[in-house]
């Protein structure tokens, strides 16, 4: 049997960067872009990496998914915001038996899609990376790049280290992305929420980078507080996490390049907030187990202000 | 006994205002201003109110209490970030059996001044106000104004209706100004908290009026939970405040005349900010009484977050 193929579904910084390490691993991989895809087809796709930089050229890409072949995995990766409209595309898509990948932040996605296509696993990948879109069909990644991935079980009940997960991991490592198989993808999804919702909220609210936010000792108090708070939720909602990791999140940050976060590059370029699954779904599933994310819904609270003041106002997008 | 006689130290918006009142009503006032002292001398003070416009001339007024003489009823109308620098002065002018009155937001402030003035009684009184200094001796009341004002007593214990608190409530009062006497003075600050608290706050870290926070359902829903919370620390410190004030502060809100609050006008000035008298004082209250206020907590934390990165880029003070 050769290599998997693989769709990417939105080629924002986190398709265009694991889409192009596969593609250069030699795997057939398609690209699934709405207004970059004539400058793809044309110029192909560039992403500037630590990994090392990369230049693509005749890459396959198209705007309507019935263009290109069904394949045997879909990896999703557009923002969670345009996730119900990305349903569709992904189904088309999706092969047979073939596997849907839900690279996003936040809860929830990985349930929406098992419900959309039913039959076909799942996994969910949570990406510890810097990186942002310059332009059309052009990444820049900063820093960092590890991914973590586990499979979907309904209930979020943990699936173990299924043959399913393994490949995909096995994949994306052949292609030189450090990846992690988890055992417990919940799990995994709650330990990226406790760097998400304290740095995506704050460098919104703050107008902070995570430099910022991790020097100054009142916000770095606070962060701590919104980690500890995340920590809290996922063990209400029967994830255990051991407090350890908040040291460690605050150490890797303080290590990381200077860095605005992707909700706050959505908030100045006027896109709409990813609030839904990072903010909302985590709130409502610890207030169902009971327990209220009093200092995560505050923050919540102030970035739907923001967010509707902006909308008001008008954006530039 | 002719009508007592008064020192305002503070000729801001509140000093300013209530002591032009006194001075109306016939009672001698002396005013302790700084910067604006030759200014007033020779201009006067100028009050734009709906009570009705004054134009005071032949204002008693210095910087060096030692020029004025000592009086019955010193009222402290500092900002709470100045309370120390003006503890000497208050000291100065008050006579032998002086009364202080300390008009400013917060906790602790009577303590303080009971330390510094032994045997002195102290009143604390909160001013349901919007108003602001234009400039040198210059006030505008915006809105509202009321004052409701109690006896302090050690451990905060309530004093009741004692002749002390009467006599300058009579006085207030007589000058036309809404004044209520209160039996218990903390009860008293945690209910203007209850306001101060989100609406100063919020206006600061969201950069928003009085009239965009509650209008946005969001910010509306947080202004809601803060008071909620405001008053949850009250009852652990055993004051209890009927759950029906959330619903009367919001409704009180909504009538009033659009509105920066005072520490959004601080903050854009490049003024310290109040926030040790209205945020660090009551969050220790309650810690100390077994009740964490997460929500407060969060927004202190910004609050001190956005005072330091101003401070750190220069003001225009």
């Amino acid at each position: 049997m050769g290599k998997r193929s693989y769709a990417v579904v939105g080629v924002g910084a986190i398709g265009g960067l694991y889409g192009a390490r596969l593609v250069a691993d030699g795997h057939e991989v398609h690209f699934l872009a709405r207004s970059d895809t004539e400058h793809i087809a044309t110029h192909g796709l560039k992403v500037q990496s630590p990994w090392g930089d990369q230049d693509l050229t005749d890459v396959s890409v198209a705007t309507d998914p019935a263009e290109l072949p069904a394949v045997d995995v879909v990896i999703l990766a557009v923002k969670t915001t345009e996730t119900e409209a990305a349903l569709p595309l992904v189904a088309e898509l999706a092969g047979a038996e073939a596997t849907v990948v839900v690279l996003q932040n936040g809860l929830g996605v990985e349930e929406m899609i098992a419900r959309a296509l039913p039959g076909h696993p799942v996994l969910g990948g949570m990406c510890f990376t810097c990186a942002h879109k310059v332009g059309p069909g052009h990444v820049h990644h900063l820093d960092q790049g590890r991914v973590s991935m586990g499979e979907w079980r309904p209930g979020d009940e943990p699936a173990g280290l299924t043959p399913t997960l393994l490949a995909v991991v096995d994949d994306f490592s052949g292609a030189g992305v450090p990846t992690t198989a988890l055992e417990d993808l919940a799990e995994g999804r709650w330990r990226k929420l406790a760097w998400n919702i304290p740095f995506n909220g704050l460098s919104v609210v703050l107008d902070a980078g995570t430099d910022a936010l991790v020097a100054d000792p009142a916000s770095r108090e606070l962060v701590i507080a919104l980690m500890s708070e995340v920590l809290a939720g996922a063990a209400a909602c029967e994830h255990t996490i051991e407090p350890e990791l908040v040291d460690a999140l605050l150490a890797n940050t303080e290590t990381m390049t200077p860095y605005a976060t992707s909700m706050k590059l959505d908030y100045d370029a006027g896109r709409p907030l990813e609030l839904e699954r990072i903010f909302a779904a985590p709130l409502l599933a610890a207030r169902a187990a009971g327990f209220e994310m009093a200092r995560t819904h505050t923050l919540w609270s102030q970035l739907r202000f923001l967010d509707r003041r902006r909308s008001n106002l008008g954006s530039d997008d």
